[in-house]
């Protein structure tokens, strides 16, 4: 195991009705701005829930955040949180809205030229604007960590960013929101969570046993659930594992002591930039082909993965690894998730080159738990996922 | 699953060398009072790593502090923290003195007649003095929660305190700490760390998928490194997973959304009260009589637990379940912990009797899950266990 530190001082409140608690974690005197996405929760009640706990506050409202905050935007919300001196930020939404109320969090304390700067130049946020988050849409774990990433459209840029100032002071997890979203969208988030406990896990063993244990549970939780929260978003007892499942598998617990990968992540985001594929998505195409392709770095991991996750007891570690790789496929697929490129374009001839040249041209520091993947593998990589 | 909320700000460094950054942690101008035990950390070298990392504080001493740590020595440790004006508290020790100056971070701040009056009136503390621990023997999960239980011997009282003021600003987990532990003690620490997963898990299915499985996590990880850390407590693997898997076992995180037990240390408590019987030890007492007292209620748990930690796969939800407790029972047999009061003394006689007396004297308000367990109920449990 190697050493680490752990310190997530977020305050979670999971349940049914939690939202009417609202009122209990901002300060009275606080002015509050609110912020969503798309206005889905004008349609599934949620926003009046929110109001309505919120009506002895000064509330003012900036909706329109899309999936992958986009910077320009975000740039308007800050000017009003400057011009009508908002003392506290509110996020209701999934993912994306959180990260936008990060990023505002950062830029309303930030003293430097542009807030753009906190993107570019990797700048650590130890105090920011305080915010709290009503999650609406379990996937990314953002409601329980202090990262964020941010889309400026303008140079075709994705960028991380965090801190421990931007941990929200609270998040409110109410399980009943799923009812109102899409199958489409539920399965993005099973997939997503799921691969960001992949992303942690699998890589090679370090002796973490009660880490790797922690993130199996995340996983049996997750495939045990996954039927039941797309068939009947109205089970309770699915979406309150499956909601928990998203959260825990990105508060930061189970990456403590252990190599992480993450390159799954980087080369799927490149797929969104050029394809508009959903996150979750490019993350299930390349997977797999990720998997395969360092087979020999992964195998005992995967093989563990396959006894403990899949029930695969015989053959040699490579049959149970590649066995591992399959199930995994499969309960994608289950999912009516896609898995090769040539399943959401036509035009993926040359995408791996162009990931290639990309990650290249950005300047290159490796990728994967070893930091020792290069362009050349990256392209080997995606050329297997079409 | 039941509604929750949960938070736990505490900053973990975990690993080795991590005394070191000491100094990183606590105020430059911090005027600290260091806390021990029986002195055992002036033989191991605790001591001097500490002592080498404050070197640049102004540091105060305050050793002696007993297993259950007793109000009257508390009292002098208090007095010296107001007349020298102590400013920072840094407990280096297990449980019973991170419990000791948990109830000292609350007592110099508290404004009431007399600091006793925090544990009879159950005085939540929102605000402590601030304090950080070093942790000398995993076992009681002290370092990452914000409970105490204290003890006063004029009384023949031992009580619980706790509030979101008392959790520990950090706590340093070194596991090459438990290298000087003697046998007995880590044998304790397992058990301890065992019985809290228990009291949190053996109740009834609530539908809690993730919670359950984390809480099995933490019980096969004990069970896999157990005769290794018993036998060679310099096993850096072992040794880090025994002692996370302590932490984890009681920070708050597996008792969340379900319901949760606690008769077992309640029943345990007397018997130490009553002979002097090591914590742990009652617990392995008591556990499985009150196992099999309460089988019915606890059963579909119990098989459970056998299938997925204990492998039993054959046989009926009631063998299953019966065989799970005939597991746990040679599980501390192999710890060479005994699981009868028989074994511990021979005046065993009317203890189930004179327990059951006590907790009608207190004023009942029934124990377990249910809070349905009566004293009538207690005295057979306790019966069961000679």
């Amino acid at each position: 195991m190697n050493n680490f530190e752990y310190q997530n001082p977020i305050k979670i409140l999971f349940g049914e009705n939690q939202i009417e608690n609202l009122s209990k974690e901002i300060p009275k005197d606080a002015k509050v701005l609110l912020l969503y996405g798309g206005g889905s929760i004008k349609q599934n009640g949620i926003y009046e829930q929110v109001t309505t706990a919120l009506k002895e506050y000064k509330v003012i409202e900036f909706g329109g955040i899309p999936a992958n905050p986009e910077y320009a935007i975000l740039i308007n919300a800050l000017k009003m949180i400057k011009e009508l001196e908002i003392t506290y930020l509110l996020a209701v939404g999934g993912g994306s809205v959180i990260d936008g109320t990060k990023f505002l969090s950062a830029a309303a304390l930030y003293k430097g030229d542009t807030p753009w700067d906190i993107l570019t130049n990797n700048i650590r946020t130890t105090k920011g604007l305080p915010f709290g988050t009503v999650l609406t849409l379990p996937a990314t774990g953002s409601e329980m960590n202090s990262g964020a990433v941010i889309t400026r459209d303008e140079t075709k840029e994705k960028l991380a960013m965090g801190g421990p100032g931007l941990f929200p002071q609270f998040s409110i997890l109410d399980p009943t929101v799923i009812q109102s979203i899409p199958k489409r969208q539920l399965a993005n988030g099973i997939t997503d969570a799921f691969t960001h406990v992949l992303e942690q896990y699998m890589t090679y063993p370090i002796g973490a046993l009660l880490q790797d244990r922690i993130a199996e549970s995340i996983l049996q939780t997750l495939i045990e659930v996954a039927p039941k929260v797309i068939n009947d978003p109205k089970d309770y007892k699915a979406a309150a594992n499956f909601m928990w499942s998203c959260t825990m598998a990105l508060n930061g617990l189970i990456q403590k002591g252990v190599p992480t990968d993450w390159a799954v992540h980087a080369m799927g985001h490149e797929l969104t930039a050029l394809f508009g594929i959903d996150h979750a998505r490019t993350l299930a195409v390349i997977a797999p082909s990720h998997y395969r392709y360092n087979f020999n770095a992964k195998k005992e991991k995967l093989a563990q993965y396959a006894e403990r996750i899949w029930n695969v007891t015989e053959g040699t570690t490579e049959e149970k690894a590649n066995a591992a790789i399959e199930k995994t496929e499969m309960f994608f697929h289950a999912l009516d998730i896609h898995t090769k490129l040539s399943d959401y374009t036509a035009n993926y001839e040359g995408t791996a080159q162009e990931i290639s040249r990309r990650f290249t041209e950005r300047g290159w520091n490796g990728l994967g738990e070893h930091k020792k993947l290069t362009p050349n593998d990256v392209e080997k990589i995606v050329t297997l996922a079409y």
